[in-house]
């Protein structure tokens, strides 16, 4: 199939999307972002709420991000981050190591909604506005428990790799999902992140790594990253960064 | 390889693990499940905690279930069952289709996730009866708002699959999973489970039609089934199950 990629993701916010995007855009591959076209070419809300609402053929998918490929249709961000890595070699040939960078992908997937519920403890449908005490509560465990072994984790598996990236030598996948995930928690815990992230090295030099990386670079520079807003997974609420 | 399987899992929860378990017992494989042997036998929690402490060589786990397989060491649930699917003709061959039965998994992970949250919405380190009112809330957003969309959503995934199970006409690993979802949604939630399950018939027939599967059945009835109980991801506290 040579045909362009096609993602679906709501327009104003990284969130999940983010993580298809970052792989995309390493792989240098021709895709549109169909959300984020002006309404009068197929862009906004609309198609997204399409697939949603079960209107379009194909397995549905019960939330965006969504790939189109051809006719295949596909959702669930680290399900598409896995089929883009192996179609274009940034994800291990071997059954058994490709499935050690889908368990890095689902661990980074399981920070990255830890760090969601900080701000929607109660329930995602409803405002942060209606569930401020036990965002904060959420919160204070979420950087005195959790984020103290989840930094630590990644710090471990660098240092094991055997390489410079997650899975040795050749980045893979979960690399730009790391990266995504490491500059999510600076930006929506700068005090609680600082706290922890001083004891791996290893991780902040890889973040500037994958930063560095050419394709990367000139997509950070770009229109088409989004940046980090009180929409998305990693949100700064400035009452919730409570460092001790 | 032909070195039995080792499942690495809390010994007193179905939790994460018994997702793994259903796809082995389906395979007819052989497996150790260690931390359920004596511990003379080198079960219980010591094996379990020198995985999550990173005293074991090879990629770092952040928690189990552990999955060890001659030389390879995979943690996730959805990564290992889709290993196991994979070498044992429980997922397609096709990369498309392949990749369509990890996002059916990652799916019914987040029910999972969201399921567990209901419980401990405040923090999964903390005790339920430290969170007792924000679990309250939880589940009442629970029942009200996601699961009447999570029930029906899979119900159009099987009325669409053009076979009997959720890829069509041959059983795939997620089938099993959802098989436990759907169990341990009418376990936590008689009522709340029922009021919804009503306009879900496809999703009960397939829950019956797993259970039937002769490997299944067998295993259900032996005592390596573990029963739902106050410590896995599906807990029956009935002043949360709050149907309207």
């Amino acid at each position: 199939m040579t045909e362009p990629y096609e993602l679906y993701y709501w327009p104003i916010r990284p969130g999940r999307g983010e993580f298809v995007r970052l792989v995309l855009e390493e792989t240098g591959a021709h895709y549109v972002d169909v959300a984020r076209l002006p309404e009068d070419e197929g862009g906004g809300f609309k198609p997204l709420l399409e697939f949603v609402q079960g209107l379009r053929p194909g397995q549905p998918a019960y939330a965006p991000p969504i790939l189109v490929h051809g006719d295949l249709v596909l959702a669930q961000s680290a399900a598409i981050c896995a089929y883009l890595g192996e179609r274009h070699g940034l994800a291990p040939d071997d059954s058994g190591r490709r499935m050690q960078a889908l368990q890095l992908q689902l661990t980074i997937a399981d920070v990255s909604d830890e760090a969601h519920n900080t701000h929607h403890p109660i329930n995602a449908a409803l405002y942060y506005e209606d569930q401020k005490d036990a965002a904060r509560e959420a919160s204070k465990s979420f950087l005195d428990q959790r984020l103290p072994r989840f930094l630590p984790y990644f710090e471990r598996v660098l240092e094991r790799s055997g390489g410079e990236w997650l899975m040795g030598d050749g980045l893979t996948y979960p690399d730009l999902s790391l990266f995504q995930l490491v500059e999510g928690l600076a930006y929506a815990f700068p005090k609680g992140f600082a706290h922890v992230a001083g004891s791996t090295p290893l991780l902040l030099d890889h973040r500037n790594r994958v930063a560095q990386r050419p394709r990367i670079a000139a997509y950070l520079a770009s229109d088409r990253r989004l940046a980090f807003n009180e929409h998305g997974i990693f949100r700064h609420y400035p009452e919730l960064d409570l460092s001790n």
